[in-house]
């Protein structure tokens, strides 16, 4: 294969450009019985390579499963079919401040009670590493 | 949530029909340093609520992740927002039979070798148990 590798600076760059306006993503967990998990989540807010932010209910299998291993992965196909691979760990958040910051109103639809809606949780994902590949080009960064 | 539970039996019809058709699914292992990987791969040939068929290169960096850990997830977006999540176990095979099985032209692309090309391996995904989820109503199966 033709394949080029891009620096970790050309991979951030790429990833940044790539994630711009992304609202869904991949997430995936290390789910029960050994087995990883995976489902797709909306982007809240503030998102970008470093972090990136989510809602859950506190009824969501993904709860327990963070609480047992916070190490994750967003996985996120991009316009061109560009592939961006985003590793880290995910808070389980339940200040006031953090609910306050990804609080948008369509979440009322999940959350009737609000940003102080007692079964929220946010999600905060905290990037160690990713990669990027397009077009037999790829490259990886880590911080 | 107004959440409605499908039968075991139903949630295996409602995958067999999400899945009919699907060329691409989420393939999700255990990846390095305890994080979920995750990316697209292309289903090959036979594949259904029981077995799905992938080829990949010997060089790819899941199979060392399915060496350590044969677990694995699959994920599909089906149409109409459906969602079938898949958990089962992988088998790296490397026999003429299940090559042949396989092969499809297109593959020369990839393993110019055709058929019996050494840098390619047939992954044989079992399904151990499954989850269907659509307009609120989801459901589990077991084998």
């Amino acid at each position: 294969m033709d394949e080029r590798e891009l620096s970790a600076d050309e991979t951030q760059e790429k990833i940044r450009a790539a994630i711009a306006g992304v609202e869904e993503v991949i997430l995936a967990t290390n789910g029960s019985h050994g087995h990883p998990n995976v489902r797709t989540m909306c982007l809240a807010c503030g998102n970008g390579i470093d972090t990136m932010w989510f809602v859950t209910s506190l009824e969501s299998s993904k709860i327990i499963e963070l609480i047992k291993s916070s190490k994750a992965a967003v996985y996120i196909r991009a316009s061109g079919d560009a592939e961006v691979r985003l590793w880290g760990t995910v808070a389980i958040l339940d200040d006031h401040d953090s609910r306050r910051y990804v609080w948008k109103d369509y979440m009322k639809d999940s959350f009737p009670g609000g940003q102080e809606d007692p079964n929220m949780r946010v999600l905060r994902f905290d990037v160690i590493s990713g990669l990027f590949a397009k077009d037999g080009k790829s490259g990886i960064f880590t911080k």
